[in-house]
């Protein structure tokens, strides 16, 4: 029996997972590996602090650099969050020769390439599993499983917090701002929610798949993000009506000019397997050139499923380690055209849900196709309702063939110049997947 | 660059699919890895053939043996399927010091134990990625993905044949025999489609499956199965009134007293992930200790998504060979239980779809109960319809409560034994996911 050593800074949720998954299943993890994965040090700001699982007071520091400087243990699990004094610790047990595993999505989203080119000069791993997706291996699926494909397009709900909200709305009819409320008492969201349903979580996490799938580095900054805030129950209904639902999708497509990506609310069909997803679930529905279409599902968050991805991890490298490995899980940046690589979105092209909130009266419809047509943008159905009871204004939802950006911007600025039309139009990008 | 040459013995489907996929993408496999894979010499008996892909004449070969003999090739891959050829050339490689990968689940099933005992006295690898759900990656996902989880349960549709005409049947709610011809003509099911619609293929995987996620080698034969031959149009119409579609899984349970397995039609609920999995595709639904509930879903089948997984066990390997590891790849049989850790299914507990035809007149549905309900079955709804214009006789169908199923076998004994029942009494197992 071999035993490998692990230190654990921060013992939080995730971190309590590791612990307690470790206790339930370190015998088993023996029993396939012939390894027995035992925790040395745990390294936390505040050791008496109530938590979900045991942990004798003895493993306990307030000083991560304890088990950093500890030559005893060669692989150090960071889930400490953040991109500052992480950043610092994992350089730190780096430069002292020690395998990470983190589940760290802003830091490598944000420092990946410095973390990782770090780690391949002093011969250690980075495992990062658990930044995507929670207990979904994914990470493992694209860059083992997928290996010898051209990865096309990944289409990933990768943010529970949004997914709950918007099957919630679905469900409920209820307005964002309730539904966030709710989801913020029973503990679905964050007080400062922002990261979640403004889609920079899943920005970071698409930017790690982008990298695994497509060997660059992406500068963050470049990817287009917008986030759930304006979807409205009424949009929601009408896509219901037209066969759809409204998801938060974290995209990247590869095309002969370059990559889309980025992490917009999209209509998708009712009946696909993506459509699907709800509440607090993740899926990631990728087509590789020789796999097809494939998709994986599980929960993205919680203590026990990325303690699962983060114990996967240490395992891998503890099995390195007894075969006198290193540097197997660092991807590899083969694709230098780096930012220049995004396509910018007024280039792209797709279908678009648009709804319109315009004065109640004739010809209107025909002053919106028109500024649609000389922008050539086609038109695949309109739904205008009768006229409402109350007030003088109606909807009118119209979903469009194919169109570029940057011309369908164009109308929009135009629509929304008429005198007929009584607030900012809403285009929503549609999916066909 | 370092060059990792491979053999190919079988050129049929997936073989061409190897070779395509290496001819189209061996250029982004050395970006990622930094090896060339290249395809030395490949076996066929019928080098004339006409097939989708070029293949260069001097590369062939009609003698496996030649290329198993070749000492400039470290791995071989094997698709000549069956048990007999492929299991002496399989050996034979072995016993060469050749690393194996293989798409022949029948193989691993039977003779799964030897072939990897074999390889660990050589020191080498098999790879069987392939073998199970086509291009997912679900040996990965178990084996190293799930790693530091307890598997609780699998449930997977893993063969595309049974699940294209149980769609097609639910869809256009034709008899079995129609849709099966239908499916023969267009090449969705063999000309002999017993392996495929009796279960056995699914179970082959199942028996994988297993393998890996319990380390145990099952006795074969000792797993339950039932193929959809007996699935009726109307049984799919009265689960659809219920809110079930009827699917063919692969079940394996990990209970106290030991592990459930077999393949079964089954009833599951309309909306769930895997109840979506429709046409061909692929799924594996497995819930882990820590991860919970996941799902990975692809092309179970096919020259493309076959090829796909056979090169991510080739790279593997290749990766392996260059770091100088070997036997990283094969499963440890820790479970000495063997096959008395099967449960048999006369002791499982599940819920059931059961449907009498009896005699149209008073009192029938009573005896029906009676019996039902001395042998502990309760009833959770009943459909009785109408009386039928024509005939003398009416379908019942019963939705049950939690029962074991040798209560169930003794009541529809019973119940088949009563005057007023008019055909035999068909059960489907509900699963609840």
């Amino acid at each position: 029996m071999n035993v490998i050593n692990v230190g654990l800074i921060g013992a939080g949720t995730v971190g309590c997972g590791v612990i307690k998954v470790l206790s339930q299943n370190a015998d088993i993890i023996e029993k396939r590996t012939g390894i027995r994965i035992e925790l040395k040090r745990i390294a936390d700001i505040d050791p008496d602090r109530k938590r979900p699982v045991e942990i004798p007071k003895s493993l306990f520091t307030t000083d991560a650099w304890d088990l950093i400087e500890d030559s005893s243990i060669p692989i150090v699990i960071e889930l400490v969050g953040g991109t500052t004094v992480a950043k610092d610790l994992i350089l730190g047990a780096v430069e002292k020769g020690k395998n990470v595993v983190t589940a760290n999505k802003a830091l490598i989203a944000h420092h990946g390439k410095e973390i990782f080119t770090a780690a391949r000069k002093k011969g250690v791993d980075i495992g990062f599993e658990a930044s995507v997706g929670g207990g979904i291996p994914i990470i493992k699926a694209i860059k083992e499983g997928f290996i010898a494909n051209k990865i096309l397009s990944i289409h990933g709900i990768m943010n529970g917090t949004s997914n709950y909200i918007l099957s919630r709305m679905t469900e409920e009819g209820k307005e964002f701002n309730d539904v966030l409320r709710q989801a913020q008492i029973e503990g679905y969201a964050e007080s400062d929610p922002s990261f979640d349903i403004d889609g920079i979580d899943a920005a970071h996490k698409l930017s790690i798949l982008i990298m695994i799938s497509f060997g660059v580095f992406l500068d963050f900054k470049k990817i287009y993000i917008k986030g759930i805030r304006e979807i409205t129950p009424i949009d929601i209904s009408f896509a219901d009506e037209l066969g759809y639902k409204i998801k938060l999708l974290a995209i990247a497509k590869s095309r002969d000019e370059g990559l889309e990506a980025g992490v917009y609310p999209t209509l998708v069909q009712k009946g696909t397997q993506i459509a699907d997803v709800s509440g607090v679930f993740n899926a990631i529905y990728i087509v590789g050139d020789s796999v097809g279409p494939t998709m994986l599902y599980g929960m993205g968050a919680g203590m026990m499923p990325t303690a699962s991805a983060v114990l996967s991890d240490v395992v891998q490298i503890a099995k390195n380690i007894e075969r006198g490995n290193s540097c197997t899980s660092l991807p590899k940046f083969y694709n230098n055209k780096n930012s220049s690589f995004l396509i910018p979105m007024s280039e792209i092209t797709t279908k678009y849900y648009l709804r319109f909130q315009v004065e109640d009266r004739p010809g209107v419809l025909g002053q919106i196709t028109g500024c649609l047509g000389q922008n050539n943008i086609s038109i695949e159905s309109v739904i205008q309702k009768g006229r409402h009871l109350g007030g003088g204004e109606v909807p009118v939802v119209i979903m469009t063939h194919e169109a570029k950006e940057r011309d369908l911007l164009s109308s929009l600025q135009a629509i929304d110049n008429l005198a007929v039309v009584r607030a900012r139009s809403i285009f929503i990008r549609i999916e066909e997947l």
